[in-house]
């Protein structure tokens, strides 16, 4: 039943979620007329449609998070080597912690995207040219909102578990928030419930970076030379707090980076600083800016009170109290992109209002980037808890199987 | 003898450090042929030359430290409002701990700096235009040299101390180790002994946010628009760094910055936001981008062990042993600009050379800046410290004046 290097069967497409008799609104007042959003699936539909699980991307993820694909349709040259393998590949598979043999999993790129699902690139049926600067600003419980549609089209009425990751845990409290009958079980790793202070000031800076740059001209660069340095210099800036430093220092010291840029007067003399500059180059080959403005954006404005019309998180949490929905919360002890302070807070809430939570925390010295790199730290608990057993009277059963 | 808000009498003036006949060679091989340093001095020099104490001024201050100065000679417009009381007027002057009763203080703009030190603002004699680009890279080394020469000019043959914040604590180091015999005791504040990974992160994504700014070219913009918006935003990077963020968070809200900026996409929502920029563009109206950059490539090629010829930092402090040097270090508990475990390191490096050392660390919730607010925390062990009381022999005598 498992092998330790997966084949796993993708199968993928685009669904509409918006035409001219169905509109999609977003929460900004503006309405999309055309919408699609791109998906992979792994794994295949149980006849009661009940073994769906929702997994939520990472702020530059993409829909492909399981096995090899050598293009997408719509990403066009953005697909470059590094996106090739599913970013969740050593997690989903057969015999893998989120196994295809029993789950059908699901992943969509944002709305907003740029791997295919309706985005700043692509052409406006009206016009025949990328939106661009027209494209409207996108919150995370749009993203949700257009996730459920998605939902419908596969005729999936409620989910077994909805998973995020980083900024998808961010939604995975929205799905659950908004849709408290869809889901059974929320699974937020390295996350939180709001956006702190030290969030708002790299993403502001973020922002900046990319709007200061003069090849981004509002955002209508299509025809012309992207903002590179900008985009560059943004995802430097979040680069940092994903990967720990030490981390950092060793892959800078490993993999010398000959810098063939000329910086007009700063002369680069530290492999830390090719380094990063090398990240954030690669970053600009795979990625469109406007969609990361978009993103980064989304999450300096998501409020989850606000999505939800309630004013306070033990109001936000009585709705998934309601629902009887469970939450395994997990924190990464080196994670300095969401602290492990505001899981702990995000579980206070949630106790707070009587939901069913269990809080895990885990020991890497790889930081953020932990959730992608060690299933070995993940999958037990994710194994139980998708499995039902996360409780006293549910413990006993079948061995949990091992990521190999 | 102490009045609580002193009148401090403040000597100021240029002094030429090169000329055509003593040129003054920096690290990078280039040659100064002109360049003359501002400073300011508080108190007297007494007979025997005694009891100077050398200030070194933080990243982006200036040589006004202490009183008030409505403008200063080279500094032209950017001698703005924000300039005019000196960053340590709280700690220096008639009864306060650097006591101008008994202390000769003297605070010297960096050299490259742009508040009448030469540097790339200063006109070039050959040319009489700016120096701008062709100004060269500055270490902390050069500074420090350059100081010496001041030092000399007063007649100064050995510090009674020298005292350095932040960035300069990294001189006051360097100074300690090229000039052993002329220095007694050595304060670093709230400072580090090498450039940390996340240090050289946050600060070459200042040096890219000003070259990807089209404004810079170069460095060569004084007849032009200058880099504001890459300047801005390398302060913001830095600011976050200074300021406790929940500080921050407090000021953003009563201090609420109605923008009059149109970012072309993004729309500022959040106070924090709106907070940040206004420091950014505070501080443009207020420093020289060129001045800027040659001192965060200064902290990014800080290296003592290279300055001073040795290879390990426990070679580095036996110079400090032999010259029978004592270091008081502060740490601050909620620095996140220079962490307090860069002084626990530094202390442990001092110790393993057995210098005289004491480490304390300030409790507060101010952050990094709470040098330049919270005197008390700091004022008993200087004083004691100045006063040559450090060791066990020497605690009793005159009661501590205290800071009112």
């Amino acid at each position: 039943m498992s092998s330790p290097i997966s084949e796993v069967e993708i199968t993928s497409g685009r669904v509409t979620i918006a035409d001219p008799s169905t509109p999609f609104p977003l929460a900004s007042g503006a309405v999309l007329e055309h919408a699609e959003l791109a998906y992979e699936a792994y794994g295949r539909l149980n006849e009661d449609r009940s073994n769906a699980i929702l997994l939520f991307h990472a702020l530059s993820g993409s829909q492909h998070a399981a096995g090899f694909t050598s293009e997408v349709d719509g990403a066009g040259d953005r697909w470059t080597e590094d996106c090739q393998y599913g970013w969740w590949d050593l997690f989903i598979g057969p015999g893998k912690v989120l196994d295809t043999h029993q789950y059908f999993i699901l992943c969509v790129n944002y709305l907003g995207g740029c791997y295919g699902s309706t985005g700043p690139t692509t052409l406006d049926p009206q016009t025949g040219r990328p939106h661009g600067a027209r494209f409207p600003a996108i919150t995370t419980a749009d993203v949700v909102h257009s996730q459920a549609r998605l939902l419908d089209h596969f005729g999936i009425r409620q989910l077994h578990a909805v998973v995020g990751p980083s900024v998808g845990g961010l939604m995975a409290i929205n799905f659950a928030t908004l849709y408290p009958d869809r889901v059974r079980i929320v699974i937020p790793i390295a996350s939180g419930h709001k956006t702190t202070v030290l969030a708002r000031l790299t993403l502001f800076e973020q922002v900046l970076a990319i709007e200061n740059d003069p090849h981004f001209q509002g955002g209508d660069y299509y025809d012309d030379t992207p903002p590179e340095y900008g985009l560059a210099l943004a995802r430097m800036i979040s680069h940092k707090t994903f990967v720990h430093l030490d981390a950092i220092e060793r892959r800078a010291r490993k993999d010398v980076v000959a810098s063939t840029d000329q910086l007009a007067w700063y002369q680069i003399r530290n492999n830390v600083e090719s380094y990063m500059l090398h990240q954030g180059k690669k970053f600009v080959k795979r990625f469109d800016a406007n969609t990361y403005l978009r993103i980064i954006d989304m999450w300096l404005n998501f409020d989850p009170l606000r999505d939800a019309g309630v004013a306070t998180y033990e109001e936000l949490f009585a709705i998934s109290k309601a629902a009887d929905h469970h939450y395994l919360v997990f924190s990464i002890d080196s994670d300095f992109c969401f602290y492990p302070e505001e899981q702990a807070d995000l579980v206070a809430c949630l106790k707070a209002a009587d939901v069913s939570a269990m809080h895990i925390t885990v020991h890497s010295d790889k930081g953020h980037d932990s959730f992608l790199l060690e299933p070995e730290l993940y999958a037990p608990h994710l194994y139980y808890t998708l499995a039902g057993r996360w409780n006293k009277t549910r413990v006993n059963g079948p061995a949990v199987p091992l990521v190999e």
